[in-house]
């Protein structure tokens, strides 16, 4: 049998959340990446996230030679034959639902498949991962995750609160994501998971993104060795079933970018000593034209070719199976 | 042959704006009627729209014995062979688009298949049927029926005015509809329509709902054989092809919704000299389970039984299979 070569792969990132063009798409393309869960939404409402989803239709109809919208695993297998790109519509907040449960099936019929339950901090659904006192999954946040399993929306957990996390965890009928995060022992970050968040992710059925964001993996002089050697570490410990990758990609922003995705519009700038800035990658990783690397370094620290398929794609298409299919449409 | 019975026809009402609950959807049941466009926004913007879209989701999964939610012809006809109500979701303003042409194939996905231009009032794409002065179609207009053709969404004149009605039929590519409108002939209200918008409407392959609401017949003592006279009439005059109906029901309304309906929130109350009432219904047609009436009454006065099959029904279901499929999805 021939090696392992990355062009073979299905390679799916958990989660990028780029200023897309037709560039960026270009980016993804050289990196071999098939199919990404692209953020559209952060800190907006119900109608300024109509506005991005459109953006993505209007991106998606002008470059539809390198990319099309996915609403399921099979679109992006199909994507894989077709050389194009593969986007799912998610959102790293429950903003765009506002105070109705029911916005889950709106914006699931508008093409959205992922939702992250709350952004760093406490929203009307749960506790957040900078938060002191974490509330827990509120009276509403059950209704959004009983909606979500309904229509077959993948319930992320990615910045959301340890405790939050654990009721979303017991509460969702089927499996749940935590797309773009690392186990809290490889890198001491409130963005990381602690093993018992993990462990009862994995032992639902569930996938964690091993991030590449640098804030999460300890800061860019982390090495590719090092990154990959949590990753083999983790498969280990969990099983090969529940380790992917959500690289948290953030190509093509300017610099006051940053400022939203921090402040939002919950506190002034001036409550901010420093003005954020957006982190220095390691020099092994700079973006999605970079993920051949991620299956030569996992190969290097000794996973079997089928486990790096599995942790480059085949992991994320799975859930992706088990969860999209319940389309209560 | 026998003759034709009321039961016997896929019966399509151009508009209904009732407040829908299951014992309407029963009058609908009650008088045969297959297929419905149903006003799920008249002055409410994008977000208070993605409410009433998500109302309709949820009653018509609450009561799918009686009702499907229908996005093409086929949809309606399949609902025929299974006893049940189609629903097309409709507009009676472009309001919910706001000032975002790209709301259109947002609300496409979502299922809304009609829109009418304006309701009573100028707005942003055109003048309605009450300005002392019509804009005509505006700049903006001119994108929103563009965008309306492409992703398959009928265009509809009630309630537009004339200047803006006929810029709009020159403007669109496809057929477009007057879903509920009488000719102006028949009776004199700023609602109605002169000869030479709805023969423009005619010419390019449109079709007008003959429409029952008080106002618009002259009152109610209007008589079923006048109004049978007036379709009958105007079938001759324009074509069997172009005539429909398009009942305007309002069941299940409390009196202060007229007042929503008149002022929405563009003045005051205070501003109308006396409280706007519903108008009372002519004896023989007080809503929807009253439709055979209207069979019984076309044969009458003369119409031949494919005719009657046209008006009642087929006219609508053409006009539907032409402009849907070009569903840019």
């Amino acid at each position: 049998m021939d090696p392992l070569e990355h062009g073979d792969l299905t390679v799916v990132d958990g989660l990028q959340i780029n200023n897309w063009d037709r560039k960026v798409l270009e980016e993804l393309k050289a990196g071999g990446v098939t199919g990404v869960n692209a953020t559209c939404a952060v800190w907006e409402g119900p109608q300024e996230t109509l506005r991005a989803v459109a953006d993505w239709y209007e991106l998606a109809r002008d470059n539809a030679d390198l990319v099309v919208l996915a609403e399921n695993a099979d679109d992006i297998r199909q994507a894989k034959r077709d050389g194009r790109l593969a986007v799912l519509l998610g959102f790293q907040n429950t903003s765009p639902f506002g105070d109705d449960y029911r916005m889950v099936e709106v914006f699931h019929r508008l093409g959205v498949r992922i939702a992250q339950l709350t952004y760093n901090i406490q929203n009307l659904v749960g506790g957040a991962c900078y938060d002191e006192h974490d509330s827990g999954l509120t009276a509403y946040g059950r209704f959004i995750i009983s909606e979500m399993n309904r229509v077959g929306m993948l319930v992320d957990l990615s910045h959301v609160g340890n405790r939050t996390s654990r009721d979303a965890i017991d509460a969702s009928a089927g499996p749940v994501a935590i797309t773009h995060a690392n186990p809290l022992s490889f890198a001491d970050s409130p963005r990381n998971k602690p093993d018992d968040v993990i462990d009862a992710l994995a032992a639902r059925g569930g996938v964690l993104g091993c991030c590449l964001y640098p804030n999460v993996i300890g800061g860019e002089k982390t090495t590719r060795r090092q990154f990959c050697e949590m990753v083999a570490a983790l498969v280990e410990r969990i099983g090969p079933d529940h380790v992917a990758l959500g690289s948290d990609c953030t190509r093509n922003w300017s610099q006051d970018y940053v400022a939203w995705l921090r402040n939002g519009r919950w506190r002034p700038a001036s409550a901010v000593p420093v003005e954020p800035q957006w982190p220095v990658w390691p020099n092994w990783f700079g973006g999605p034209a970079d993920f051949p690397v991620l299956t030569e370094g996992l190969l290097e620290v000794g996973l079997d070719e089928t486990v790096v398929a599995q942790v480059l794609g085949g992991n994320w298409l799975r859930l992706f199976d088990t969860v999209f299919p319940g389309a209560g449409q």
